[in-house]
């Protein structure tokens, strides 16, 4: 299959890159390096020596090729799929971090700009150059926020005064990333119905993880680890806590229930994904996640595992900085994947033990004051 | 009260504006003449000599300022609310057209942008300059699409599995222009319940109508009227096809059902919303319209109505240029102003006589080649 990766330098894009690259596509690989420039101005640092693309795709043996393009010009974006006509398009061009959209008027909408605007120039190229190609899109259950009823996969039957429809799920994210990608997906949504697309959004949980394969442990191929406020993930940025002999910060009541996925999981449910076509008109959405925990269960977890090595932990609960309900229902359907043949991989002590050793050896690096959350929802 | 209208110089802007100087209010004007820029580059033309704002406010007695300012320069938009700073804000500064938004790919961007950026900027400089002020934003009907359900107002109490909750009712429109406006109220959710707004969202119907009040009407103070394929409401534009002696084109079948309003009521609804002003984080949703018709009906109207003054009219189906559906069941509740005082103007042979005269005094002016819908969704 030839597939374009947009976004590839990213956490995800990179893991998902490795992924693919051990079976027979062709893969065409697109970033600007943005999120880089941004942690830079930022003042935010990557744990790891996290080559660029160019250089990590030396190590590979694949043929796979690399264009250093802006998804929201629209002009270079429609030239690369002109040129190359993918099968799949897999969309991670994305401003991805919440306390970024948060930070202030300038990258609030930066967020919601660049988000919207790559979307739509994917969408558009698609209609008018490839309307056949398989749009996969990384959306987040971040989308659908705590509401009180159980969530489903994207999709809702509503009985109403004796008549029913389907509709979307109900979305309504706790940030303005949260509310960029349920733009994303009213705009996909779209795009699917009125041009006949064929289109999946993967409704992904929190990732953690250091090596995206199982097998394949090269460090020099890892994908980025951000381990501060702003682009750490909630888990990446305890083990690096623990690592740096700093107290785990739950932010409130550590209540929050979310649903979490190792990013050795994330790949193949993209795998699944790409077997899995939609037809003309229709929009797949999966949940991708494998297991809820609260934040506190989280960091227990963290704690327990990690007296296996000898590292101390503390766990100590901050004022949260988000607006978030901290005690609430939460109970989110993930059956579609393992219906397809997703076996999960469940967190333990062991992969929390191997995170916790990739992060000593880059211990040198950590900055403590990057990992406290300063940007402020209020 | 002081008053901010942005997007004073458009059909329901300027209507708002006059029928808001009867009262005892401070009106602060802002518009950025960009429509009329979008009109005169794709060679539409309005009915009517609609006089700019600064030239119209000459013959209004009361005291109004008028700030020639685009809402997507949030510098130049905080100073406004800073010098002013408005008890309530009326938000029309959209680009309000399907057809618009379907011409092509920069047409269409220019129309999530613009309306996502205004939107966003006027609920950025709220929160930070005038948090207890009350935006009251023109949604549309059309957000929610034609749904096999009763479609209520604004929300919706979903039960399911046992539990329930209250949300957003769903939505899914039919063009980009409607789901900007859906991204709209994404945003304007967000920011009422992170940062506890005051704001009325008013979902409109298609309006129709020359003179925004019952009793003065003088032709130098007419709001514009548009009959183009772009710019002009269907209503409008049927009795301007009437006028110039040609058919009144039905899109497809015309049994698409819509709710429709008279400009007249529109303004009553305005000041019924600037009355009841919403709590801190609650966001107020009507539904504006007063009547329900098909396309097909309201032809029919026009036709019997303009027998009586001896204008002879045909209707004609011509292909569909949208997609969409157009058999659908169509039930929308619009309850919540009538309670609150709204006694509609239903229309009738006389306001349809009434518009009709008044375009016969422009026939003129009127241009044969815009009224053709040109622009086409497939």
């Amino acid at each position: 299959m030839k597939i374009l990766i947009l976004g590839a330098d990213g956490y995800l894009g990179w893991s998902t890159t490795l992924g693919l690259s051990q079976d027979n596509h062709k893969l065409i690989l697109v970033d600007n390096y943005s999120k880089r420039e941004y942690m830079k101005k930022l003042k935010r640092k990557l744990l790891n020596n996290n080559l660029r693309v160019e250089t990590k795709l030396k190590y590979l043996k694949s043929k796979i090729s690399f264009h250093n393009i802006d998804c929201s010009d629209i002009k270079k974006l429609s030239n690369i799929i002109k040129k190359h006509k993918p099968d799949a398009i897999i969309h991670f061009a994305e401003l991805p971090s919440a306390p970024f959209s948060m930070l202030n008027h300038h990258y609030s909408w930066e967020t919601l700009k660049n988000n919207l605007q790559s979307t739509f120039n994917l969408l558009e190229c698609t209609k008018d150059l490839v309307p056949d190609s398989h749009i996969i899109k990384l959306g987040t259950m971040g989308e659908y926020g705590t509401p009180n009823i159980d969530i489903e996969e994207g999709w809702l039957n509503i009985k109403h005064n004796n008549r029913s429809d389907k509709f979307l799920y109900p979305r309504q994210g706790s940030s303005l990333y949260h509310t960029s990608k349920i733009m994303d997906t009213d705009l996909i949504w779209f795009y699917t119905r009125i041009h006949q697309l064929r289109c999946t959004d993967l409704m992904q949980g929190p990732v953690y993880g250091i090596y995206p394969d199982l097998e394949n442990k090269d460090d020099r191929l890892v994908p980025s680890f951000a381990y501060d406020d702003i682009f750490g993930t909630v888990l990446n940025r305890f083990i690096v806590q623990a690592i740096a002999k700093e107290p785990l910060t739950i932010y409130g009541s550590g209540n929050q229930i979310r649903g979490y996925i190792n990013v050795i999981d994330t790949i193949k449910c993209i795998k699944i994904a790409l077997e899995n076509i939609p037809q003309k008109g229709e929009l797949k959405i999966y949940n991708q996640f494998t297991e809820q925990f609260s934040v506190l269960e989280l960091a227990k977890l963290v704690k327990n595992s990690l007296k296996h090595i000898n590292v101390e932990v503390e766990v100590k609960k901050i004022t949260n900085p988000r607006i978030e309900k901290e005690k609430h229902y939460y109970n989110a359907k993930h059956s579609n994947l393992r219906r397809l043949g997703l076996s999960p991989l469940k967190l333990n002590k062991n992969i929390i033990i191997e995170m916790a050793q990739y992060c000593q050896k880059f211990s040198h690096n950590i900055d403590r004051d990057i990992i406290q959350p300063r940007v402020n929802w209020k």
